[in-house]
């Protein structure tokens, strides 16, 4: 590689800073006494070309809008991260010596309690997807020259995730993005399936549509060279293989197996560092950061928020509607008022009817087709980016992704995951289709919060509640059509649930959600009949729950609650429901899905899995008993 | 494509057979009201292939271990499956008229009720990797010619899992494997991204490592011809790329867009079926199934299983040891002892330290890389061919599997999930790496056996157990070191709890797992010295619970119940216990993680998050008021 002369200084002074990026790695690795020194290493000549010369961002203002985006997604390299940011001046550099520590935002692997990191990562194979999610939004909405880079490891690029990242890049040709590989050749436990065989990496991306580069990783100038080829390209996005040693620099380890997430003891890094120092050219310094060259996206990213959306158009007494069908009108009604909403969808448009906002605002609708992980990365991204993402899955399928929800939660991220077909009543498409674990998965993840309507008016009004509401919603629906139970003006709101039924003698409390609410109103007839009142509530919002109702309607019903779900026993509405009446000495019976189910019509499998209004009415006359 | 006259004859049978397929799959579809026979009618060539000329099976005995393997990964297409059972005599062709009922093993997707299907089917992407595992058995075990096929839709190969299977079999030189796609570029809602672009299918499975065969999936030749060069090929698997029409024969929707799981009405039915009639050649047919040539491997696969495995090498006041290596240990004692056990880690081999089975069982190891979907498709395989296939990651990353643990539980297989380093517990990692939701994942799945050891010595038990329970099992282990409560004789059982403290003065029941049984030890001592007496229960199985030891131990100790939990509050320990005393209107008060953790000292974070001793003792005196 020729450089010119008047470059020397520029080539000398990245690597200093690489040398230095390496320094600080041990050093907070060491002091914390936990840690990867040796990823991060590996990365450092990457790092300081990338932020010392490469990305257009300021340091004192990481949240700018118009910077280059970064995703570490090998999150274990998270000390090198931190020192990048410190050496760039957005930090002193003594805070990187709190790393790990329970005070401190420099946690173990990267999380948004930083300003300069938009997604938490640290589960592999994550990063690509957030990444094509920041680049889709600057291509859709921006319309600037903005980049996105994400560094991966080698090790994690066996995970499917990054192929479906990969393919849905290529696909709507994003040339933004620029995705750089840390090919260091071992894993934590051995090497990789392809350690160093650059040929294969090149052949697997290139087949996806990338622009592929295989480079030393270790050389500033075939790197500098590499993101200029990036730049220049205008129909794909590129991946810069790039060549390196695992712990390079850091003498003895220097490419070692053995040392994955070993930190040295504090001997052996004054040695270390002492080494890496020596190296230190010292040449004068004049670094500034590349600022963004203009803050006018600002203004075209600027969304519009109404509140006045309408009311759902569905009348009591009116023709059944799914829920599913109430969430996707909510949802195309919503797209005018809130114009910071985007739709995803996994090739099912048709059947969770999102097609309905796409036929709205098309320009922000995503397909993204069957890879289920790559959609909530891609809408993490974009939530990173102000937008309101509304990822919209078969319930049964969410499980797929339930990684990136858990990462969604960590990141605290204004996201919406909308799981349709839900449970049993599904019917005939058999036990595979049918989601009933999707509470378990959702309430378990705090700050969640998680709606259940019963009829297609509460799902359009949960639509509107969760587009308004900031941060991890999910939203579950059913299947089969409905009556409507509630007027277009009824209120609805998080934490609170829905009276149906009630009286000064209720001997028992039913708590119903979904198409139980259903059974539930159709047992209450069949008690009263029998001269038994109870009470009926829908719980609508799973988490949080309306506790003080729930009490209060408890011990008005004698303390005796039945819940009934469309869901598997565990995790589900039933237990949120118990757990809230935990100090009240209640006796409790739960009717929920309890082994595996079967193909059937759905009024079939409501009655033979246990959640009928006839199974609603048995269970009250044993409570009774 | 020349072919002798002599195969003119066997041409028409086979054409004649794929003709009958198609009208199967209508008929039994139109009957049962839904279905998918336009995604049944583009793979009926290649079914009538494969089913009539490729595989050795014998369908009076589709469960011999020495039969060719085939898998429907495009589960949607389970009419065509039936059909070509039926129309191979292993079922009465009018039993595909049950399709879809409540009384017929003939679901809307293919489970595992049908004597002829391995693994449960209908989330897309998960048949590669549950083929690889049957390849990979066949290989390491069997050694024989069996060989396995695998039909996969074209828009499920947007799923990162594919991939994940791809690489793995390429990298095993699995030439017995191979694989169909039925590219007919329609997905539910809309077009694939690739749609027809068979030579960027080709490009990326050559890369991945695939001898990759582009070919009209309708004609009858092309596909006998690359069956026998995907037999010929001697160090990797094949891919069949198989152009075809959506809903190809069925007059009047072929290619159309818009029919994806939509059914014919009855007069349109019988239109398209009289058509297909019209192209049956009448042909004569003397088909006679083409059955393994030998039933050798029935011994050659013979599993020793022996009852006696020693006892866990810890003593109680002996030093700390994590349950993740009493685990391992337990795991490595077992190698010799049953022989089915076959184990799969995600490059954690060395954290999990199924590093030591490895040692002494390397043949029954496999190193699955960070791709932990395909390494739990793989298990599924496994199990499928009668191993018991440990697949052992971090817990937080099991998460990522849920999908693929979902249709184990589905399909009733003998899978041993081991997810260690769960909760805050593992300290400065930070929340990522914290596996806060397992619980909940596991115990949602119903007949899933979930235990949590608190020791080594449980831990090692706890192994054994679990590799001797039929079914699908779940393991929650943790990684600090911890003292040892039990002795090397103590007996576990699965569904009994542990009571390690009790007497007749009890005020409270305190029910913990894990690591927070020392945290409640503890404050039962610190209870004591203030002259509070609490009973403490180990838990140890999760699910299914010891609920008549909880009863008996919650009446006598004044109905009051503290749960404490490494686990977030939703779903865990404290919900499975709430319930199993629903009916005994007891008080009880759950502490567990409620928030998104934080890096930090596993104490510091016990403390930090509510789930201490220090806790323990508060919830106990608030309780008891």
């Amino acid at each position: 590689m020729k450089v010119e002369a008047s470059q020397q200084a520029m080539l000398k002074v990245l690597q200093d800073k690489a040398t230095r990026l390496r320094i600080d790695s041990v050093r907070s690795t060491t002091e914390a006494g936990s840690g990867h020194p040796t990823s991060c290493a590996s990365a450092a000549e990457i790092m300081s070309v990338l932020f010392y010369s490469v990305m257009r961002y300021d340091p004192h203002e990481p949240r700018r809008r118009d910077s280059d985006a970064f995703v570490l997604s090998k999150g274990h390299a998270a000390p090198i991260l931190y020192a990048a940011w410190a050496e760039a001046g957005a930090l002193p550099r003594e805070r990187l010596l709190t790393l790990r520590k329970i005070d401190s935002d420099l946690e173990g692997h990267p999380t948004t309690l930083l300003p300069f990191v938009d997604v938490a990562t640290g589960s592999l194979g994550q990063g690509l997807s957030v990444g094509v999610g920041i680049a889709a939004h600057t291509k859709r909405f921006d319309h600037s020259d903005q980049r996105v880079f994400v560094l991966m490891g080698d090790g994690e690029s066996a995970e499917g995730s990054v192929w479906e990242a990969a393919q849905w890049a290529a696909f709507h040709n994003l040339n933004n993005l620029c995705s750089i590989i840390d090919i260091n050749r071992l894993g934590q436990s051995q090497p990789t399936m392809l350690q160093w065989e650059l040929e294969i990496y090149k052949a697997r991306w290139e087949a996806f549509g990338w622009q592929a580069l295989s480079i030393d990783g270790h050389s500033i100038p075939d790197l500098i060279a590499a993101f200029e080829r990036a730049a220049q390209v205008t129909d794909r996005p590129t991946i810069i293989l790039a060549r390196t040693l695992k712990g390079k620099g850091l003498i003895g380890i220097e490419g070692l197996e053995g040392w994955h997430g070993k930190v040295l003891d504090k001997s052996a890094a004054a040695k270390v560092i002492a080494e890496l120092e020596s190296h230190l050219s010292g040449a004068a310094e004049e670094w500034k950061p590349n600022l963004p060259s203009t803050r006018r996206n600002s203004s075209q990213t600027a969304a519009t928020v109404s509140s006045s959306v309408g009311t759902p158009p569905y009348a009591i007494g009116g023709k059944e509607v799914a829920t599913r069908k109430g969430f996707a009108d909510g949802l195309a009604a919503l797209a005018n008022a809130d114009t910071r909403i985007v739709v995803l969808d996994g090739d099912v448009k048709n059947s969770t009817y999102t097609e309905e906002f796409e036929k709205v605002a098309p320009d922000r609708f995503f397909e993204g087709y069957i890879a289920e992980q790559n959609i909530v990365g891609m809408a993490m991204g974009l939530a990173a980016r102000g937008k309101v993402p509304f990822a919209s899955l078969f319930s049964c399928f969410v499980t797929r992704a339930y990684d990136f929800m858990r990462l969604a939660a960590i990141s605290r991220l204004n996201i919406k995951i909308v799981g349709t077909h839900c449970g049993v009543s599904i019917g005939e498409d058999g036990p595979t289709q049918m989601g009933l674990e999707d509470l378990a998965m959702s309430c378990a993840q705090p700050d969640f919060t998680v709606l259940y309507p019963a009829d297609a008016t509460s799902a359009w009004k949960a639509t509107a509640l969760i587009a308004k509401q900031g941060g991890p919603c999910y939203l579950r629906l059913g299947r089969p059509k409905s009556a409507i139970l509630y007027g277009p003006d009824e209120q609805f709101a998080i934490g609170k649930c829905k009276v149906l039924r009630k009286s000064d003698k209720d001997k028992a409390l039913v708590v119903a959600g979904g198409i139980t609410v259903f059974e539930a109103l159709t047992a209450y007839d069949q008690l009263q009949k029998e001269g038994l009142s109870v009470r009926v509530i829908d719980l609508f919002s799973v988490q949080p729950l309306d506790r003080n109702e729930l009490i209060a309607s408890a011990r008005t019903s004698g303390g005796v609650v039945i819940t009934v779900e469309d869901h598997y026993a565990h995790g589900g509405l039933g237990d949120a429901v118990l757990w809230a009446l935990a100090d009240e000495r209640v006796r409790a019976y739960k009717l929920a899905i309890r082994e595996i189910p079967h193909s059937g019509k759905p009024e079939e499998l409501i009655e033979k899995f246990g959640i009928s209004s006839g199974h609603i009415v048995s269970a009250v006359k044993a409570a009774l008993g």
